[in-house]
């Protein structure tokens, strides 16, 4: 089920996976490089289109207004236009995301290897932290009402909880045109194939059986 | 009149003036360089405040979701809150920016010397539209409707405009700590002291009597 | 008339449409990475020709010396070879720039939305002027003889004007290997398609009957 | 305990919280920016010490091929000479690491938010692999033998075992002044204040019982 | 005799010119972007493999504890595995080099247009140093013990030599995936065709005989 | 005398120690961030002047017309007018540098640590050339008249000699505001303290006999 859910949030990923895996955030150095899907060649961001074939569209996206379905084991959907869905963002080192949350609805802690990040709340009351790295651990959080601002800086493994009685939505703006997704969960205990037990056993300082239990969702 | 506008557009310019002047974005290179309002010392971007003195407050700005005042010449407000509201953007290479529209308002054209935009439509038509630079002063634009994002790749010229018959607002994020604005009309014909009229005449192919008329909005 | 002017200024724009689109400053990391203008595949600036036929005549460009025509509206001419043509410079993140002026001759408002300018006076005497963005357009200018050198910080605004009774040249270099020129007067007016009346007529806070004489030189 | 081992793998994180936290890695742009620990001024890196002062011992560190004490729950000890311990490493963007393994020792999954790691085995047989993050979370691991060298990409999580009978030893190097490093478990099981168990138990799929046994070590 | 030792120490660089001779140091953007040497397109570094081709062995390489052959002039032997050795490591910013060195083995002047250094000696007693370029060639040297580390920064002049009585092992690494090498010697005495007599006689103030006898090596 | 010579040739350099140490390019990411050579603060680069002290006359620099004295053993004059001369140039990444030369007057080998040059012949005939480093040390040149332009690849050793029977006089431009400059025959002959004779004997192939007639015009 996790599994599925994660799907959710790695659909970027999945799509980077055919057409995306070598999106960079180098300075612009024309005007616009709009990505060009069709292109043979695999380079570190993409080729571009020739100029002469761009047009507005290249820079749309429709519908980040829509609701997102909720009802999933984390109470959470991500919507996420990247490059991928906007072609005209090649290059340009930016992108957006918009979340929806059930009641009590999670986007479980992650990170994004290539962005900073900074997210406003449209509706609802929602409780975001991060956790720094350095120096040992400390959690940043604060609870966030309608047109509150929060930051999660460059790599940092963040996490969002509506904590509100009703439906949450927040819109958040990342420094990469793919930012990239890490879900800790299922990096580490979802892996394919597995980290070994004795490993993880020794990493979390628990039994193997609580290992297992862990990686019980992704079997 | 125009120049009282123009104060809004250049808020940010202007707090930048006596604390900003010099931010920067450089890759993070720690979790996180909150700026030190209170340094005497002037680098490109912020010294860093003690990280023992940091609080999630840092990251927080609060009230985004008001709507602004736009009794105003081009019937637009902007409220642009970057490092000088948010000290813990220092670094991250991200800031955001809120635009509420009258009914025809406009944000007049602009351009960011450093950042790109992606901007998207919370309420209202919106009209977004910006210039190349390379090759020759093609116009790109498109009718925005609730949920549509667009894009204005880096440093080119863009406006806004509200077409629709009630107010419009759009949220945008730049991928900059401080993206700058330049609004060209106040640049060419408002700047102190003036560019000479001969110059302007021959550039603009106009008689000096049209210069002038451009020019008196500052005046 | 106005628009033939310009196709001098934007000749390096117009070689980038078919050629040049995709130039770019990284650090070069190789010795050179000579420009190969007959690859098919479009990057971010240009593929490399291979190193084995790579001859000295690709970091060559000769005929910087001679006087350009300035019998055109604006009293100058513009001799720009980049990496189009010194095809040795692709990655080098520099280029060079002559400018012969007519007296009284204008090098018209403009900026390079990717390169700084650092610039020599060989003959006569020129007015050089920048105007800063933030804060508040303050006109920064010199009167430059023989032997003066000044600065235009990156992407601002500038001119030049030959404020001398006989002819001047001036000497340029940019930090890039294709600086990109934005011409102020024919990207607001000369815009195709055009940028609608109202808009500028808000922007520039006059009637629309004063937006068309600006407008009149591109139709 | 975990703790107690941590604090070993957060040596250097502890370091930076007094005298580090804001190295990075700038192009050098002199011929070194020796760290000046003394300076008052907290910037993105450090101030630089006069080079009048600068002697061969700001480049020199005695003491890498010592064995470290692997009598912990890991079996594993690190050691990480950084730009805390040999200030002439300031801007020039690259560190080294020792690893010290007993029979069956663990470097637990972490990450380094700022560099990639190029590895060698100089004694025994070590498992190492990395968790892609895109796409979904492959494992990349091979079994190394004296001699051999592995590469982790940057910022991807990564693990090293020593799954022979004897010792081992790895000599590692990063593309880093100052890495920084994120050990998975104790960032979300060990942070101060905790994540809360609700988000935690939906983000791995488990009851609070499993998500405080995690959480146990820390307590 | 000398023309072949350089072979060694060029061996890179001539692999280089067949396949690598375009290798850049990007922020990696991508998890990993493994070199695909099969790609007809030349750019700024590799074009990359289709990541479902990519295997564990493009980011292994083994044999790094073999002894080197040191019967040559120069009494050393350089084994640097780098992106055309180690596919993986395109777009990571880093590579290695072992050296051995005979009894007063020399690894002579010789500078890394890409890249810093970080060494350390496994085996003897090894006499290190570089020269300043700014200001006025200041020699900045140390003996070093085995287990020490020493640091030569980006692009500087240095050199190594065994003053031990028994051979002498160091492992380094350097900031770039194709770091290069200029040995001194060669490029001024040994270039093709050679630099003329008279520019080297003036250079280094010396009798043309004096010349010829620093050329001879190369004749 | 060589010494003297180098004096001029390192004239930037020595300015750089006592002010200059710590120059460097980063994007200008405010309008200007002239240096206040007056700043205790050493950073990588300068700390910034007061934007409201800011004056044209920190961008100007005059007297670049004026023919240097070439009666010295090179033959040769240089005039470098770079940040230390015009401290505008802080972080904008560009400065310039004049030569004159005497008939067969040489600027020797040398290179810049930080940049690219393009050079324009204003007067004379000058055989320029560059030495490759990748692959094996082939000499890239060509005979110059005036007007014509050649570029010199980053970092690359390069000469020019005046071919002609009269003065010769170059413009050239460098993509740094401190490019530094390295003269190969005073790195390794005329180091303080020198470079051993073991070494150098067994990098040049020579007898230290050799070795000591260069190094005598340091002694």
């Amino acid at each position: 089920m996790m599994a599925k859910l994660m799907l959710q949030l790695t659909l970027l990923a999945l799509t980077n996976f055919s057409t995306l895996a070598k999106a960079h955030e180098p300075s612009p150095l024309q005007d616009f490089c709009v990505a060009d899907f069709k292109s043979r060649v695999r380079v570190n961001g993409f080729a571009c289109l020739d100029p002469k074939q761009v047009t507005a569209d290249h820079f749309l996206f429709r519908g980040l207004h829509v609701r997102g379905n909720t009802s999933n084991p984390l109470g959470s959907f991500i919507n996420r236009p990247t490059v991928a869905e906007i072609p005209g963002l090649n290059t340009l080192g930016i992108s957006t995301v918009r979340a929806d949350y059930a009641s009590r609805g999670v986007v479980p802690p992650h990170r994004h290897p290539r962005a900073s990040e900074i997210l406003t709340v449209l509706e609802g009351t929602v409780l975001a932290g991060f956790v720094t790295s350095d120096p040992g651990n400390r959690l940043v959080s604060k609870v966030l009402q309608k047109g509150d601002v929060f930051v999660f800086p460059f790599g940092l493994i963040h996490f969002q909880e509506n904590i509100g009685p009703g439906k949450a939505v927040t819109m958040a703006f990342l420094s990469s045109q793919n930012p990239g997704v890490i879900a800790i969960a299922n990096a580490i205990f979802g892996s394919n194939p597995p980290i070994n037990d004795h490993v993880l056993a020794k990493a979390f300082q628990v039994d193997k059986s609580v290992v297992n239990k862990l990686q019980a969702p992704y079997n």
